[in-house]
């Protein structure tokens, strides 16, 4: 089950019903203590993330556990933030369960794909702007510049998860691939929590004004003419005056918003759709 | 805000929790009676979708009635199936509210995007079969023939919502822009609901297979080496062992799943990713 992007009420009643009846919660890196909080005090947690400095638990271990504690009549929990099916490996965990003969059902969740852009006030589609998204990573297993060129210049707004760790390399291959150097892109950090922090820049400029603000992992890379609407609609972080970021503002929690105040003055930078 | 895909239970705890505080919900087709019931009997309900046979109430007027009802002082939901920012036009009315300094809030919803597939059995990422993942729209003004043919051998796994009225024309774009024929498509209606059906065939015998088994709007298409996993992972409509569907079987609700029994002894078509 996917435990959403970060805000715990972000988390599906399902996936809270499902918490609430677990016997065993397998969770990852990146899930919020209160989300766990929901499974009972006597369920048997157990971290499958990885500790800094250290390897993560193996995929095959992870799915051996699942089906080992399945089989011994237990309620078992998969939590991983986001979906599970968007780079979450949940589709090779289901597998494991599918050939073990171990019912399972899938709880999606909401995407940091999607969220992190509209915590950030950029709605990954809009009419005029984006009539196409598409989703890749910067991370896991080799390969990853050659999804990102293949994909560079096929749609109008670019999301790319587990972006920070490599945003100079993903950058200059977007641009190498050809998307506009110039285009919009913003990097969202921890976003839809409290410590949630986002840089904007041209795409060329992004990393250098990314690495000065020190917006690092875990973040979401967005790329495209949307970004724009920020400036209007930034109502988690901003004051909805376009100021920039100040170094210790109060963020707002989400229960806290809405913190647009007002809009600014200036009209909407009309980006063409390519 | 995101009502989610379809399937109450896939409402955020957030979601809920504005619902029941809304003095007027302003709400689109496909949003279930489940979930605006729990908006207080008092609020203010306006249907805000397309009637068969009728115009949709126009864009402009439900900007409008959004910012006049909140300058009443009213506490207004925008209720929206899937996610808001997801082809949803979101985007546009959070643009009227900020112009019209009215402060907003957005709320994520689960799209159906990943949903759809994730209930047919189809994760739309998968290592080794998908790295990389698109969502575009049949539906909406023009042009959508040239957002499919830029995307079409740009991407592992392809999501068009909105596909079943244009079912034939979307395949044959997709096909002519070098999509393989043969690449594996499925086309899932009323996903996450106890009304849920999905058709599977090829890309180039889809249209025909969809029309044969009566699966019409709402639908959401999916296309790639992934969708082949649903022989496997088909844990919702399915018994698990591959079975095509059975006329008047009973679906489960989400809330009886899971519905796996068994694996299929078949092993897995490993598709090569491209």
């Amino acid at each position: 089950m996917g435990a959403g992007p970060g805000d715990p009420g972000l988390l599906t009643m399902r996936g809270a019903d499902a918490l609430r009846q677990a016997d065993v919660v397998v969770y990852d890196r990146l899930v919020s203590g209160e989300v766990l909080d929901l499974a009972p005090a006597t369920a048997e947690r157990v971290y499958a993330g990885k500790a800094p400095g250290q390897a993560a638990i193996d995929q095959d271990d992870i799915n051996d556990l699942l089906v080992e504690r399945a089989r011994e009549g237990k309620r078992v929990v998969r939590l991983k933030g986001g979906d599970p099916f968007v780079f979450g490996r949940g589709g090779e965990e289901a597998l494991a369960c599918a050939r073990a003969e171990v019912a399972f059902e899938v709880v999606p969740g909401v995407s940091s794909a999607v969220a992190a852009p509209a915590f950030a006030g950029i709605p990954v589609t809009h009419r005029g702007l984006a009539a196409s998204v598409a989703i890749v990573t910067a991370s896991g297993a080799g390969g990853q510049p050659v999804e990102l060129r293949r994909v560079a210049t096929a749609v109008d707004t670019l999301v790319v998860l587990m972006a920070a760790g490599r945003l100079a390399e993903v950058c200059r291959s977007l641009i190498e691939a050809g998307r506009p150097a110039t285009d919009p892109a913003a990097l969202v950090q921890w976003a839809t929590t409290p410590k949630q922090r986002a840089v904007k820049a041209t795409l060329a400029e992004l990393p250098e004004r990314a690495a000065r603000a020190g917006v690092t992992a875990p973040a979401t890379l967005v790329v495209g003419a949307v970004v724009n609407l920020s400036a209007l609609l930034d109502w988690f972080e901003g004051d909805g005056r376009g100021e920039p970021l100040r170094e210790g503002s109060p963020r707002p929690t989400h229960a806290e918003a809405p913190a647009l105040r007002g809009a600014p003055a200036l009209a909407l930078t009309q980006t063409q759709p390519r």
